[in-house]
């Protein structure tokens, strides 16, 4: 199936002010483009792109004085399958996971996985170390937090989250992750694009989603702790510990977001 | 100059327990070495090593039930010369800092920059971004913590720090750094040996130590807030965005820590 | 099935002389490890290791005036069963191969597919890209070649071997390489510890063994143009374009290799 | 002092035939842009970046049935001042080189150490291992070399262009390259935009330059041996080992190249 999807972000500010962005597509889905898939922005300045350590595209600029306008549009292909379900699988032990799945058991900004082992232990470590742990956490995380736009605030971490039990999807990601965690799951923040067949497509009401995978017998399997069941149409931007490492935008100056249109269309395809 | 130095390390555990760990010198101080620098187990174990992101030698191995002694002893080159001091030093602009920098600017697990950014600019505003604005929160922060053994906790983090005002090394070391990244600076926690001209070298009575480099001018400059003054001696061990980076040890169960010896000798090397 | 398998080198050499080994096994084997795996040398010099891009462990160190003896040892699990054989893995094509694989089809110093392109067109255009060609061309290499260790040089490429029709281990290994490149099939080469079970296992009288990986399918194969069956009992290396990247020793001044024992041993572990 | 630079590239080709080019500049200069770097197609198609393990930007996509026309233009801020002349500056010995510099000592494909030791040793082996010795190596090959267009071939290696004394470029880069690391010198090859300040700029009417940067007292200097004098505009966009690591572009399949045109100009930029 053939995803168009893109994005029109505008920021207004007084100086110029640099900026570190993940606006494109995570290299792993790079194949999948059906089109070339280039970052135009208005006024058209210097810009160019990295890739870090998580495979995330990286991209550099400076909004200059008065603002910007950035904008994007590609289509891509997708199964447009629901996310794995494998009940079967085990936790991979600790002593087998590759080096570079470490990372991904230790704590990090939003996940403090020290202040949450003592929870985390008592209320799962009756659980067959594998997919039904980590389907518990979900469920629990899951329930645990309400859903509310209202509470979203930046340094809201999975600890915060637990205890004020209200929150957003990213909220709802990290505790899951944080729980995996302590339960020595590696499990790792993943946002992106997230078209929903349920509901018609309304360019514009849009937001990038967070979700996260946990490492089972070797494999990372998705979860999404905010839905709770299973889903198609996620289009990978960013991934990495937390939702530091894969912040759409870090502004190093004071600016305003005056626009922030996201969209997913998989009925629109001029194909 | 040449240093010995090493450590003598145990735990003991009911069960096997995994362990990832800090255990060698930083892989950019290899070439400095004038012996090999092997890590003994009593039990003999299998072990190895990988190098992480960030230069670090990360030794995997599984403690045994029973528990495990760890050891190593190395002769290294130092010129033990104090920390460089360069008060010419500028900040260098958020947009020339090379792309493996930027994250030195974000959050991590013990540095809250989201929560502590408006303290950092009421304080410091007023300083050329540069060796002066570094020196005076390395000055703010030595002077606002009170060391302090018995209030270390795995989770207390740089917010924490600032407002219980008493901590370790690490805490100093955190509070900089977070300071520095919410005024754009970035800085990296980093640990190590640290010899003491100042004292008697009692083998036994010493801990890794913990400092922090701060990016000026395209170089990374060594300061320490614990001590606020220029010292000799350092050997990286490790280093990274905080001490989650660089722990010396991450233990994936049930342990206990029975023994804990490090030493750094420059005078009894028999060379 | 645990292995135990190691090495005895020693050079003579009349001044320092900088090296750089490959004496460890490859990091993706390292959690096969039941000892540990410590290089010792005669006399006891500084040595250090360093992951290269292709997972190798490279080992740097500096023969001292005289020479020295190199060893280790160590014990292994390893499933010893024979190389996969998958006659239903067809070749990926160019334009889905991951982004880290595409180095596998240029030309190396040893794998000239400039000058063996006409040729593998000529010989294996009319096969189904995939298991079928990659095992004509296994087949190829494995008659062209007459095995003679007199014939050994340094500076021997797959080309010349194709002209010379003669040479040893990491000849055939090289021309099926370079055949698969031209074809469009990823290749890379492998060399390391291969026990024989054919074979009474002689302490002293083995080397270290040459092979390779082609890419069919998503996933790297084995296959063997030496001995052109499946083996089981392979403990790899080093890999990468061919033998440049994967040298036993590469020495910077004149030495002279004085023993080179190298045993693995399936039956004396004493478990 | 800005540059405007940029090609039009044009292939046809009867089938669709997958690439892997350099058409960017080398990630280390993506900060000097003063303007975007977009790389347009006609026929539009999909098309992607990464980055290897040299710092190359390298471009993914298929040429269609019928072939394709790949273009780029932008506007770079360079010092234009000449390549660096330090005579003081002394080899790093062996042993002293960083682990990542190694590679640049060893053969590789067009770059045959091992035939040309003997040589190299005989010529160079009296001079001062440093700026002096690279010097004369690329005096050498500067005056062994006859350029010549019509003899270019791309299976030509720095042996066979000692052989025949004739060559391009990438030839002369080839030899000097080779003879370096012979000496002990790491040697790594370059290719790029090079303006021309001695010659009116006449745009379509350039290539693609090759060059080389040696390694001595922990730089990467510069030298060229197609011109034996320091020159200025190097505008690098891909390097390696050799020129296989840095091809403009690699196709698997038959293509014709139609247009070649590659153009910078130091006076013509409109700011």
């Amino acid at each position: 199936m053939l995803i168009r999807a893109g994005y029109d972000i505008a920021f207004e500010t007084t100086q110029a002010v640099p900026m570190l962005a993940n606006l494109s597509i995570h290299s792993s889905r790079n194949k999948d483009l059906r089109t070339a898939q280039r970052i135009m922005t208005t006024p058209d300045v210097p810009i160019y792109d990295y890739v870090d350590s998580f495979g995330n595209v990286c991209t550099r600029l400076t909004i200059p004085a008065g603002g910007i306008t950035i904008s994007c549009g590609f289509v891509i292909e997708d199964p447009f399958t629901p996310d794995i379900v494998n009940p079967d699988a085990r936790a991979t032990p600790v002593e087998a996971l590759p080096d570079d799945v470490m990372m991904y058991l230790l704590g990090s900004r939003y996940c403090e996985t020290d202040r949450l082992s003592d929870t985390a232990w008592a209320l799962f470590g009756r659980y067959t170390p594998g997919w039904e742990l980590v389907q518990a956490i979900v469920t629990y995380a899951h329930e645990r937090i309400r859903f509310d736009y209202q509470t979203a605030r930046p340094t809201k971490t999975a600890w915060d989250a637990h205890e004020e039990r209200q929150g957003v999807c990213r909220d709802f990601a990290h505790l899951a992750i944080t729980l995996c965690r302590c339960m020595n799951i590696p499990a790792r923040y993943c946002t992106g694009y997230m078209g929903d067949m349920d509901l018609p497509a309304i360019v514009g009401e849009m937001d990038f989603s967070a979700w996260f995978d946990a490492y089972l017998d070797g494999t990372w399997y998705t979860f999404d702790a905010r839905h709770n069941y299973p889903r198609a149409g996620r289009i990978l931007m960013a991934r990495g510990r937390d939702a530091t490492d894969a912040a759409l935008t870090n502004t190093f100056g004071p600016v305003v977001l005056t626009r922030f249109d996201v969209y997913t269309d998989e009925n629109r395809v001029p194909f």
